[in-house]
């Protein structure tokens, strides 16, 4: 017997009949004799209702009273599906965060979670209930609610996961595990069994957005064992888990990954001296501009090209910041392109793993695409390439490494 | 300055349209240097789309899970509230039960307040805000959201007047205060400027439905100063208090009620007896059913006849208790007449006034209405009667009594 921690998002409980099949899913676990608790979202649809009643009232509604507001959506949640499992003879008590005491800071809106009571909920599992805890909110010192930013609901699991020290945090999602890469872009595309916590923050950070960065991060310093499965359809999905030391031969690499929202700017003619990237970077952080990739080379002549990128809707504004930038440290002009992609191979794999690099450019120019910026990490090398060459680079890529085929280690372990 | 607990039912916050309303009243207040407290009800509609919910999982709800469901509809309109207050310059926060501390015992659906922490609420208006609580919830010891039942807010309203000793619990409603018998029966029926808690109780209990029985009984007993007022419309409303001693020229009749859900049943010919009447009404009291009026008169024969009324929609559960009963008690029969009404004559200047119960008696024989039972307390007297004679006596005693016209005392004070 073990004790499961499960997570179920919006369109999993989007309706009562959602709601039952999810009882019946949960009510199966318990069955089988595991402890579980049950993370969930608020009825789809449900948030954005509540949202537009505060917007019907004021433009930006007070954050603290905009907590209180959409907090009823999880709480909804979490009695009806107490009374789904009630129904199926499963004891099961609906919780909030204020009742679990999910403690976080005072941040209305985006509140980061300091300290979970686990006194509680282990005197309810030692109940016998089930326990149902709304996802995405929580309660300040002082008894406010709070609620985690969208995509809550994950890091509540993870964090009740960690808290309880459960055995595992299912994540239930719409997809069937992680992938190698996009299999609307290349059919081959494989649910991978396993994946290092690392590999699914490269991973999730440029577009398989199965997970919420933030709750794989809180997982893997945890160390809390994270499984993304499908709500409605039967499988394994994808163990997210740590490096796996025994696992003689890990593969080297987990899979591709590849944004489209990506626009590049390029200062031209730099005068080639201390402090540049600062002067250029500091006024876009202070404009609230998310950068990605940053490239420098310095040329022979005293000058250099910096080019970096940013979210497309980003653009604009960043060209705007730039021009007078441009003007004070004397650059030539400011290009700006907004038809780029960025593909990535991603792998632990990697760390250990020469020619890694090597075989990624080769597979691209085998099918002529040109690289326009680069950029590596310990487990990761991303490229900036023309973004009407971004299928053609993918697919190539996953061929080249061979994620079409089931790993030799796994068939042999 | 004084402090204020003003509390808005459903229809007064069915809409965001309306809500600004009530912000637009509160702030009015506010700025005339008012310490308020508001107590709100969830959207006229939103229990209802909940209690639905529910039903659909579940015939009969889990009722801690019913609580933790319907309790959010409260918490909605207090976040929306207290932004519509912010707009408008005045700071203002939400509560719910549990965030104020309503401690109630834990009766899920129909738990009763305890105790109220008045420090948090203390602390707050002290930090100049206009505090927002939701009505009709609780939380129980054990951290358990809980509700009131239906109508609980204004018990919520006038328990935090209590406990944070307000100069006025103003309860607004869609009438304009409390009339001495009701409009659309007599033309000339009047807004009583004053009642007291006990004529209230008479009142309310008998069709003037403007507040909850409970809650007026929680004012009397704290000595709260209840006013009802009209939510939308000026005026100074009624003003429920006590028994004012400076008022040399008390109104002997504060208003005329009348109840028309009432049905009459007669044991006829039971043998005259110690314990009859437990006999009767015991098995009626295990069946749940509310007995209102009772009257046994004893005859010469060793028999007696034994009458009660019970509201209509339980007559025939009481007729086949009574059916039973009559059999073991060897009564003749059992008659029952769903063909009846209560009209009452209330007023605490009965006690000190002799001959109301003659002139109320002379009032309806004037007019042709003959009486079937009559009741007394210390400050009401109640005939059953035809119900086809209803009106008709309701206008006879309206008008016998005086109370087509302002009272002499008040235009002289």
């Amino acid at each position: 017997m073990s004790l499961i921690v499960q997570k179920f998002g919006g369109t999993s409980v989007g309706s009562i009949a959602r709601i039952e099949q999810v009882a019946e899913k949960v009510a199966k676990f318990r069955r089988e004799g595991h402890d579980v608790v049950v993370v969930v979202s608020a009825m789809s649809g449900e948030t954005n209702r509540l949202i537009a009643l505060a917007h019907e009232v004021q433009e930006r509604p007070v954050p603290r009273e905009m907590d209180a507001l959409i907090s009823t959506g999880e709480q909804v949640t979490t009695a009806l599906l107490s009374m789904a499992l009630d129904k199926r003879g499963v004891k099961a008590k609906s919780y909030t965060g204020s009742q679990v005491r999910i403690l976080t800071d005072n941040a209305h809106t985006k509140a980061r979670i300091r300290e979970i009571d686990n006194q509680r909920l282990h005197a309810g599992l030692e109940e016998g209930y089930v326990l149902v805890v709304a996802g995405f909110q929580g309660v300040d010192e002082h008894g406010n609610i709070t609620t985690l930013g969208r995509g809550g609901s994950d890091t509540t699991a993870v964090a009740l996961a960690a808290a309880l020290k459960a055995d595992e945090c299912q994540i239930y999602t719409d997809v069937d595990g992680v992938y190698t890469t996009d299999p609307r872009v290349v059919d081959g595309a494989r649910r991978l069994d396993r994946i290092t916590f690392e590999e699914m923050l490269e991973m999730a950070s440029m577009g398989s957005k199965v997970l919420q960065i933030r709750a794989v991060e809180f997982a893997g310093k945890y160390q809390v064992p994270l499984r993304v499965l499908h709500s409605f359809e039967e499988g394994p999905g994808t163990l997210i888990t740590l490096e796996d030391a025994d696992q003689m031969e890990t593969p080297t690499i987990a899979g591709i990954a590849f944004n489209r929202d990506e626009a590049k700017l390029t200062v031209v003619g730099v005068p080639d001296m201390p402090g540049v990237a600062y002067k250029i970077l500091g006024p876009i952080g202070e404009a609230n501009i998310e950068v990605d990739v940053i490239v420098q080379n310095a040329g022979d002549d005293g000058h250099t090209d910096f080019s970096f990128t940013v979210s497309r809707t980003d653009l604009p504004r960043a060209e705007d910041v730039l021009k007078d930038v441009a003007t004070s440290i004397n650059a030539r002009e400011v290009r700006s392109d907004r038809k780029i992609a960025k593909v990535s191979v991603v792998g632990v794999g990697m760390r250990s793993h020469a020619g890694v690099a090597s075989q990624m450019f080769a597979a691209l120019a085998d099918v002529g695409v040109n690289i326009q910026m680069i950029t590596t990490s310990e487990i990761k090398i991303s490229v900036i390439i023309e973004e009407k060459y971004l299928e053609l680079a993918v697919r190539a890529l996953h061929s080249s490494f061979g994620l079409d085929r089931e790993p030799q280690d796994e068939s042999a372990a």
